[in-house]
């Protein structure tokens, strides 16, 4: 089966049983979708190829989705979509970023949902070399972008870089290493730690 | 085949074809010991129980290592014994400690080899529970100790845990992930960022 016409083409065939529809059409998006980013990587892969891996049209890969980063999201079943999340911690700007940031990563990830899921990426990253370069340019080009254009100072994406790094260790130290006393201690209890640190990397300052 | 007696015991015993010598009873010794690392923990494994998994005296396996943290480094074909490199570190106290643990930690493993088998014990942490409590306790028991010991300040341990977070992170933004600017970066590069964050969190100054 290739292609099919548009989203309005898509109920007729529904009920003469020649395609899925709804859910299973969503389904069958994300399935491509989860193909296309492990063998092209994220920057390589774009809507009208996972339309076209799906054998759906396009414009219903958009009715579905409100972009690339939206389809990832939901193929790598994130429980939120880093872009808000790194909306709401940059529009901020760069005074007490640092805080923000480690506060608002552990609201969202310091679940039981949560921590599987991005453990299920960290592995995902270590087991192949495809898993990283996918990670990796999401995080380029979905959350880097917005975190260095509110920076000042010099080597902004180094030290964008830098704060990543410190954020990927979290959450292997806490969550896949179990290192104590972090792996049980509350995020209040370190948050006063890694913000300074944070906003170091981020600002140049401590605070 | 059971246990063997003393070292001056063996030669004989090579020579009657009865039982490998040399590299080889070294050779046995480190697959026994992979074995009981991974299946009994790093704190759970003693040289004893490596002895008798090798089916060898104990006191060949005190002739061939300098203890457990020996046999571990050998096991897992680190390049240096990290016990020498941590007490090099803390030798010096807490003055610029930062900078010094950052500045050996990526000479030492900064190279192709390093690189490779660093790698390859986060690759095991990730794809394991068994073996992400062997590394935590490794670096429990033979690391933290001695740095934890050099630390004033209040909550040392959590404040070296999360150092050894930002460490871990490191490693896996450059070496896995190849986040850029940081993976192609020297390390002289980064070196004047992260040590004053690591001597934050091990001093609670930035100097």
């Amino acid at each position: 089966m290739t292609a099919v016409g548009s989203p309005a083409a898509e109920e007729p065939a529904r009920r003469r049983g020649r395609r899925p529809a709804g859910e299973d059409t969503r389904a069958a998006i994300l399935a491509a979708a989860l193909s296309e980013f492990a063998t092209r990587g994220y920057e390589g892969t774009t809507l009208r190829g996972i339309a076209r891996a799906a054998a759906v049209d396009p414009r219903l890969v958009h009715h579905y989705f409100d972009g690339k980063d939206d389809v990832f999201v939901a193929a790598m079943q994130l429980p939120v979509r880093p872009l808000d999340v790194v909306n709401r911690i940059v529009e901020g700007g760069v005074d007490g970023i640092g805080e923000r940031l480690v506060r608002t990563f552990f609201a969202v990830w310091d679940t039981d949902e949560g921590r599987e899921r991005i453990v299920a990426l960290l592995s995902s990253v270590l087991s192949s070399e495809a898993g990283a370069r996918m990670i990796k340019e999401f995080l380029t080009r979905e959350i880097f972008g917005r975190v260095v254009a509110v920076l000042g100072g010099p080597d902004p994406e180094l030290r964008a870089s830098l704060a990543a790094s410190q954020m990927i260790g979290l959450v292997m130290a806490r969550y896949v290493v179990k290192l104590e006393p972090l792996a049980s201690a509350h995020p209040d209890d370190f948050l006063p730690l890694v913000g300074p640190v944070m906003q170091r990397y981020l600002s140049g300052t401590f605070d």
